[in-house]
């Protein structure tokens, strides 16, 4: 994959978020995490814990992009239908994995039952992904990386993910805030992002001023638009 | 929309989000907001500031589901560019709404601009939503509520949103923490669940133990199936 963008897709397997009940921690996180190595997360989904939710979104979003994160619903319990629902996506099946098997029977010891061995059932083609913090596996399967919804897991998950994900060009941000309201610099900054189509130029207001964000992958543009709407607001104040 | 089940879905539409810049506030707001008047959230996307991204989530999510609630993107900028990407995904036209222009005009008095006028164009066909916090309105075309993204205008927009939407059957919950972990009474949960197939069980591992979440639109189905589980977990305990 040795494209200049790589972009992601993240697929929110949760019940829990959509109801509600749970805040999300693992957006942000991911963001940042990818950004910091060259990939751009492009497109986020929460589904519910349904089968054919699951299998649509994967089945969409792993054709756009070079990369899909998925979190939740692979613990031992019967809502975690996960693992399953991503077999059926790649149309292939479950199957009791020896590594995942090991290594649970090493952590349980004879506290092992049926719930648990079933952590151990990931699609056929599948590579574990270590979790160094419970040792239920997580596992990738082609450019589908499927991981754990507890933050703490998710993270370390994600960490383990690292090795195999090849980014590209990393996006630059720089960012300024003002004390003027977005609508008296809005034609100034649309005639500025004409002039430079390969920064993105966002503005977000805030209570009492704007914060003007640039963001690219080419540093020199970065630097000479940011200086230019510099000079540009000393016109203005 | 006198149905039963009412769903919806929330498409953010927020580089902001994605760059990990800002972290969501929205969404957790808008999923309890919606559960307590009966509409349930049942999915979310958050997609780029890109007019055709923005269309593909409009039009897959208003066909599925009751109602589509968006945020982000209605301001003065060059970037806000939704309610033109709403209007394509609706395959009409922006058109100057005469109360928008109004309320515009008496908010910014003398000092109304181009890009602040840009506020009043509509999707044809289009009802506006007032915004009580900062003048420009939000709007509403068919069952596609247009919002703004900084959270207090969100929630004001959503008030205000509200004497449109009818919901249907409330989702009841009800929480155990419990200091088992999940593995051990997994199998006694599927048996639960499989007896009574109308409550949603879903559980939650944290540290040190596991929350059990039972939610239904059944609140007889509700309280017996939660009373058992409290009477097998005595058995557990």
């Amino acid at each position: 994959m040795n494209k200049t963008i790589v972009k992601a897709a993240f697929v929110m397997i949760g019940d829990e978020i959509l109801s509600g009940r749970t805040v999300d921690k693992n957006l942000n996180f991911l963001a940042l995490f990818l950004n910091e190595i060259g990939i751009q997360l492009h497109e986020v989904r929460v589904v519910k814990d349904i089968t054919d939710d699951i299998i649509f979104a994967i089945n969409e979003v792993r054709k756009k992009y070079d990369y899909v994160f998925t979190s939740g619903g692979i613990g031992p319990t019967h809502d975690d239908i996960t693992a399953d629902a991503v077999a059926k996506a790649f149309d292939t099946k479950l199957i009791l994995h020896d590594e995942a098997k090991k290594i649970l029977q090493h952590y349980y010891k004879d506290d092992i039952n049926e719930a648990r061995m079933k952590m151990a059932y990931i699609p056929q083609g599948a590579f574990l992904l270590d979790n160094p913090v419970s040792s239920a596996p997580g596992f990738r399967i082609e450019n589908v990386f499927v991981m754990a919804g507890v933050p703490k897991i998710f993270q370390a998950m994600l960490e383990a993910a690292k090795r195999e994900l090849v980014g590209g060009r990393k996006v630059l941000a720089k960012e300024m805030k003002i004390e003027l309201v977005e609508s008296l610099i809005a034609k100034d900054l649309e005639d500025l992002q004409k002039k430079y189509p390969n920064v993105s130029m966002g503005s977000y207001p805030f209570v009492g001023g704007t914060s003007l964000v640039f963001r690219s992958t080419d540093e020199e543009d970065l630097q000479k638009s940011f200086s230019e709407m510099e000079k540009i607001l000393k016109t203005i104040k």
